[in-house]
């Protein structure tokens, strides 16, 4: 999908230094072809936020304000989180082992009424702390006060695309301010917040709602993002109530013309091939198999249908009340071994097509695919740096299989960020372990509350 | 299936001070009934390579020749990696993206010609310094040059099954190796060693060398470790030959009767379960379900169906070369998240299951059912501290879930056999890991060099 342009010599754009130069890294610099191509010996610099050049045959150590030496390490694109809730590690394992209409009826929605503001923000810092260390970069969230979740990504250094959640049943208000949010919010922290209208689904929102989040969208240049045919149930439900399937409910309400990020199609039927690919430039799909097996829910995202057409899938991780991690490369490593099963082929989805779509393919889901999942000079200078010496990669007879079945999140030893290290070798810059978990912890329990009755929503209702 | 005999008080066997005592931890005692069962503030004390008692209730700090504070941190027993071929570290990422009948004829076993026995010394390390790392203490190998394996479990410190591979091709002295092997290797290291008369499978061993074999066994008291209905297409080939399945033959050579460590059974047919009913006190079935999805091989073992009819089910890992790691945890993982949803029912398979699989069942599946596999005065002191502090696994609203779907193997701080201390706060203590890199590493492109033509074995013969 996209090209490496990877220079030789030590030239840069201008004669000024370098903010960051990570050197002596092996470079993933394509996996658009048979095979990942990786180059040994590299130096990337970096300034004002996006990659100067990536170096496969530097003349020496670049001026650079810091120097970072990689030996040993890989250097890849920022991992991509393309749907999630962050706030939801509030919920982690709190809701174990149950089918989804308990999960959201029993657990989720009356829980989700306890949640404030400030537990908000300790939820969303709590996942941006386990996504830096797991070398994620950027995360699409999709969740309830927003601006909460805006002054976590502030604080962190991440990247995301936010979007403030709204139901129908919440009238006129839940629209506005979504539509609002994304407004104020799009381009803020330096560039590294973008925002979505977020309708909540077309089981919860209305075909009006939908309409209007839609031009809303559009008139403010940003994605609507929503669960549509998040199982085969809801498909089904549908068309037995509307003759219509969820993503015809998308198209007719004008939400794929706007452009869309879809979480997360594992009922995206043969029918609705057509319409997705139709809108292939503005529209993605999502995919987090381990909630999706967790949950039992029969078919899954119909992955190698949608690549023949066109449609980006990125790897998202939903939220961790679901899926317990906010992991990208375990949804990685899941999605491939789950992949050649489905498709009862052993040679397909290679480890090579597995990288594609965590770089490319999960940064054009979020409309993104000049500027993120690739290591090339003028795109966003979003890096992290792999170990793969630790025994469980060793030897490295192919290092697309190392990165795809064998590293850690551990083995994530630096993560950067719009050129900012938020990781150095392990260590948090940005965050206060202890500080947070502290504040953290001292909710949880208050927060899995669910005496009081109440529910945000009804999931039977759809 | 076993009950924990938690001792209150500060009372132990007899006055001596123990060899070591593990204070503090949060101990999982149990994962019989519908929930685990985790006793905060306990002490474990070690006297002789056994659990002299696991204190709930400590009255102080124990007398003991070392203390282990595990504050933080939860204690269960060891790993239990059912199946693997330890030195197949060597061919990690060598046969990637190939359907099986490749990965067999045109990677791994014309690779397999190379290995020296240094190589089987070799790579077994490797294997051995990752499971350490990832909280496994025990393994069943089956695999060549089986002394070396040996050395490197005595070197190592880990518990091992060790059976010697052989083929009918091989003739006479096959099987014979295999027999010599069981005899004089059993009981050695301290007991931390046992072993199994290794036939490969029915469909490289004659039914005559099987039944040899099955006697052999039994005479010796060991078990018959073998790959049976790997997959359906073998089953479907054995019925089409001979007219009954790979489980009906290891019935009629007299292996179910010895008792047999079964990998790995996704070919189970409906009609094999009372066979395999019959023998459950002495048969079991190994499950590593990465490799499995990652080869497309279709049907998966059909676990619910075996735990229905009482045969005990574990986790394995394959070799490296197939499954990439060698992780019980991640093993777990994948085959909660698959039961799931195979079994249509997100209630099923809980991680109080999960965990009962990887403790009791997997030490069942090695006939060590109540040496292995649980926190109990007198079982084999094979514990491992798990760190659930990180953010991935926090809050902690539910422990097992914790355990079985958040944590990394990084967080096993500690791994401990036999009494001994082998991994001290991510500190290997029996392996001197540059040097065995160095070594290691030195041979890795030599070992998959396939210029020469040959092969120990050719899959399509079956």
């Amino acid at each position: 999908m996209d090209t490496p342009t990877a220079t030789t010599g030590a030239t840069t754009p201008s004669d000024l230094p370098a903010d960051l130069a990570i050197v002596n890294c092996t470079a993933l610099l394509s996996t658009s072809g048979e095979r990942a191509e990786f180059a040994p010996g590299t130096t990337i610099t970096i300034r004002d936020g996006r990659i100067l050049a990536v170096d496969t045959s530097p003349a020496g150590i670049p001026a650079a304000a810091e120097i970072i030496d990689a030996g040993g390490m890989v250097a890849m694109p920022g991992l991509i989180n393309t749907h999630c809730h962050a706030a939801m590690t509030y919920f982690r394992g709190a809701a174990e082992d149950v089918d989804v209409d308990a999960w959201f009826n029993d657990y989720v929605w009356p829980m989700e009424v306890n949640l404030t503001e400030r537990d908000v923000y300790l939820g969303t810092m709590v996942a941006a702390a386990e996504m830096i260390q797991a070398g994620v970069t950027t995360f699409a969230d999709h969740y309830f006060y927003m601006e909460q979740a805006a002054a976590a990504v502030q604080e962190s250094g991440l990247r995301a695309n936010l979007g403030s959640a709204f139901f129908s049943s919440q009238g006129a208000e839940g629209i506005e301010q979504s539509v609002a949010f994304a407004e104020a919010w799009n381009g803020k922290a330096n560039g590294r917040i973008t925002t979505s209208v977020a309708p909540h689904a077309p089981y919860t929102v209305n075909d009006a709602h939908l309409a209007l989040a839609a031009a809303e969208a559009k008139r403010l240049g940003v994605k609507v993002h929503i669960h549509t045919s998040e199982d085969i149930a809801q498909a089904h439900k549908s068309i037995a109530s509307r003759g219509i399937t969820p993503v015809e409910v998308m198209e007719i309400t004008g939400c794929l013309d706007a452009g869309a990020i879809i979480a997360h199609g594992n009922g995206i039927m043969e029918s609705d091939l057509p319409l997705l690919a139709r809108h292939a430039d503005r529209v993605g799909v999502t995919h987090g198999p381990k909630g999706y097996l967790k949950f039992a829910l029969g078919p899954i995202t119909p992955i190698r249908s949608l690549m023949n057409v066109g449609v980006p899938v990125g790897y998202c991780t939903d939220g961790a009340a679901s899926n317990n991690t906010m992991d990208i490369l375990e949804s990685m490593r899941i999605t491939a071994i789950l992949q050649k099963q489905l498709n009862e082929d052993a040679r397909w989805f290679t480890s090579t097509m597995a990288l594609e779509m965590a770089g490319p393919s999960s940064a054009a889901v979020l409309g993104m695919q000049h500027e993120l999942g690739v290591l090339r000079a003028g795109a966003l200078a979003d890096v992290i740096l792999v170990d793969v010496g630790g025994f469980h990669c060793q030897p490295v007879h192919d290092l697309a299989a190392a990165l795809v079945y064998s590293v850690q999140p551990t083995d994530v030893r630096t993560t950067i960020v719009n050129g900012n290290v938020l990781m150095r070798d392990r260590e948090l810059l940005t965050i206060d372990r202890q500080a947070l978990l502290d504040e953290f912890r001292a909710r949880a329990r208050e927060i899995t509350d669910r005496s009081h009755g109440r529910s945000i929503q009804d999931y039977q209702a759809h």
